[in-house]
């Protein structure tokens, strides 16, 4: 199928350092997020870590990629999520999802949300319950983002609230009509569901007729 | 009104302080996450930056609150929040979109979303219009979250993708029926709307009766 976005090919092996690397930069800038939310250092403390974080950035500014494009595995043909805010291997805001496809075409994922996410206390917030369950349902509308299409409406009904810590969420298609997939979703912990998801996924115009 | 959600108050004197040290750390931060994604350093000049982001984490671990509790502005009531993915002071994650309350109940904000917020190219992720929208359409529905409420049911309809830059999103209360408040929003560009909402907030059990 043909596709306007942008993919550099990377091998298995250049994908395996990578994901060594900068997954664990990554990782290292997301405790980061989570201790400048709990400290309460003083003002000179927090003045001295900024200019540290600023030379880090520096430094990693010295050499910058061209372009942010995805990647897609060159055995696998799946798409490696660089920058993607829900499963971005160098995104620091991405929990990260990592987002397994079985044969039948369900997706699912366990992952963990910490502090970062609260909205109420203790709990997630609904906004980061519609962003994880707004991309696995789209990852299941379009087989892994190997289909072009974009969201058309998503309706999340919240059950009870989700507490933080380690979740479960769980996408699949219901049905396909024409240019549109509807696909469903849930995301819960250890006692059940917590929200329910419900998504209209539509293949853009420049991609109809091909495949 | 009651309330079961803890805060703790301050001043407006220790809360300008808090902005601005902690507002400019959370700001730092959000730039390393922008250049975690982008950099194309080698992989030892990862390694020393990896290290030098434990060396500030551990630091600012040293001394950490008790509690990570909404703030309250003494003189405002307003609170104040810490670890909010869409307006904590202190969250990396969060854009931050900063909040105005109009006379007439209007809520609107104007901010923008980089590449940290990415999912198609050059797009945001449906998913963090969904965080946006569903956390300006809580505040409206709970009057600055001054009132308890929880999401029931959120609707987005994308109308078009909306392009990374500067974004504005407004709220609204359609109407209030006995427990249930409904609200609408929109997030778009310079050229109009490209996400509209429709939410349906609840207020608790433990809150009825009250005020």
């Amino acid at each position: 199928m043909s596709t306007d976005f942008p993919f550099d090919v990377v091998t298995a092996e250049e994908y395996e350092r990578q994901q060594v690397v900068h997954g664990a930069l990554t990782h290292a800038i997301r405790e980061l997020i989570d201790a400048g939310i709990r400290t309460d250092v003083d003002d000179d403390t927090a003045h001295e870590a900024r200019a540290a974080i600023e030379a880090v950035t520096a430094q990693l500014r010295g050499t910058q990629r061209a372009t942010t494009s995805t990647l897609r595995h060159a055995d696998t043909g799946r798409p490696l999520a660089w920058a993607n805010p829900a499963v971005g291997l160098r995104n620091a805001i991405a929990p990260p999802m990592d987002i397994h496809h079985e044969a039948g075409g369900r997706c699912w994922s366990e992952f963990d949300l910490g502090l970062a996410y609260e909205g109420p206390p203790g709990l997630v917030h609904g906004g980061i319950c519609a962003l994880v369950l707004d991309h696995l349902l789209g990852e299941v509308a379009s087989d892994g983002l190997t289909k072009p299409l974009f969201t058309g409406t998503i309706t999340l009904r919240y059950l009870r609230g989700t507490p933080l810590g380690a979740v479960r969420a769980e996408a699949f298609v219901e049905r396909t009509e024409g240019i549109k997939t509807y696909a469903r979703g849930y995301l819960g912990d250890a006692n059940g569901w917590t929200v329910e998801a419900d998504g209209v996924f539509i293949m853009p115009a420049w991609a109809r007729g091909a495949g």
